[in-house]
C-alpha cells in the first residue's frame, strides 16, 4: 500500500474552469470534477478558496469547464501553474478565447468541447469548496465526438491526468458491451 | 453541437462501488465521482436513489470503491446492469471478495486499487445524492503504483467509460512537465 492515498482513483480528464465577475476573467485547471445529475443536469468542480478563480465563481454564480486535446497538454499544466491574482495569465500564456454562448464566460478557443454552467450549490468539502453547476449549453468541435454524443477517441485525445504533473491520454482500444 | 450535453466530460475512470449494512453486501458501478478535498482526504460519488448500495450507504455510513483493470470491463458493466434489490449479484457474477480492513465492507479481490471511506456529508444534487467520504485506508497491488504514488500505465490498464456502454483505457503514452 502507498502511503499517499490521493492517487488511487486517477487517470483524470482534466479540465480548464473559465470565470468573470466585473470585466476579471480568470482560467485555472483542475481534476477534481464529475456529472452529478441526469435532470436536471448537473456538474461539479471542486476548487481551492485560495485560488483566484473560487472567487470569481462566487461572485458571477457561473462557469465553464474546457476539454483540450493531449497535444496542449502544455498549455493545460500552465495554466494550473501561474495565479491569476498574480498575473494576466491569458495574456501571459497567450490564450485564445471565444465569446461564452450561455453565461458571460469566455471559453477557451482551443477546446473541445466545453460546457456552460449556472452555479446551483455551494459546497464546503474539507480543505475545498465543490462548485455544483447547471449545464445550460455545451459546445464541441464536430469531429471530436460521435452521433451517439460520446467522445471519438480515435480522432480526439483527452488530456488525462495521472497526478505529479504527469498527463496521459486514451489508447485507441475501445469496446461496446 | 450535440444535443446530448452529458458525455463532455468523459472518459470517466470507473469505479465499483461496495456497501453492506445488516449482512447485506452490494455492489454498483458508478462513473460519477472524484477527489474533493486533500486534508481531511475526501471521496465524493453520485449515486441514483433507487440504487439498491444508495440505502445501504445511507444505513451504514460507510462505503468503498474499487478500480479493476480494463480487462474486467466486462464484469465492471456487468456489475453496473443487474439490480442488488432484484439478485444476489455477488453470487450470480462470482464476484470474489476480501475482508474490508478499515470498515466493515468486502473489497473486491480483482481491484488494483481500492480506497475505503466513511461517509462524512450527503448532498443532495438534482436527481442522485452525492456521498462525501473521508478516505481512511486504500489498498493497492505492488505493481499497479510507482514509488511517487501515480499509477503505472504500463503496468496496469484503468477502466474507462466513455458513456453509451462503451469503455476504453489508457495509451502507454505519458508526459511529466
Amino acid at each position: 500500500m502507498t502511503k499517499d492515498l490521493s492517487h488511487q482513483a486517477y487517470p483524470k480528464n482534466v479540465t480548464v474552469v473559465g470565470a468573470q465577475f466585473g470585466g476579471e476573467v480568470n482560467f485555472m485547471t483542475a481534476a477534481w470534477s464529475t456529472y452529478l445529475s441526469h435532470d436536471p443536469l448537473l456538474f461539479g468542480v471542486s476548487i481551492a478558496p485560495a485560488r483566484y478563480t473560487h472567487d470569481l465563481i462566487e461572485k458571477s454564480g457561473e462557469f465553464n469547464c474546457n476539454f483540450l486535446p493531449f497535444s496542449e497538454r502544455k498549455q493545460v499544466h500552465a495554466i494550473g501553474r501561474i495565479s491569476g491574482s498574480e498575473a494576466n495569465k491569458i495574456d501571459e500564456l497567450g490564450i485564445e478565447t471565444s465569446k461564452g454562448d450561455s453565461i458571460d464566460v469566455p471559453f477557451l478557443a482551443k477546446a473541445y468541447a466545453m460546457i456552460e454552467c449556472k452555479l446551483q450549490k455551494t459546497v464546503e468539502v474539507g480543505d475545498h469548496t465543490f462548485f455544483v453547476g447547471e449545464i445550460k449549453n455545451a459546445k464541441n468541435c464536430a469531429d471530436s465526438f460521435r452521433e451517439n454524443s460520446t467522445l471519438n477517441i480515435k480522432q480526439e485525445n483527452p488530456t488525462l491526468y495521472l497526478g505529479k504533473n504527469t498527463y496521459t491520454t486514451t489508447s485507441e482500444e475501445e469496446h461496446t458491451i
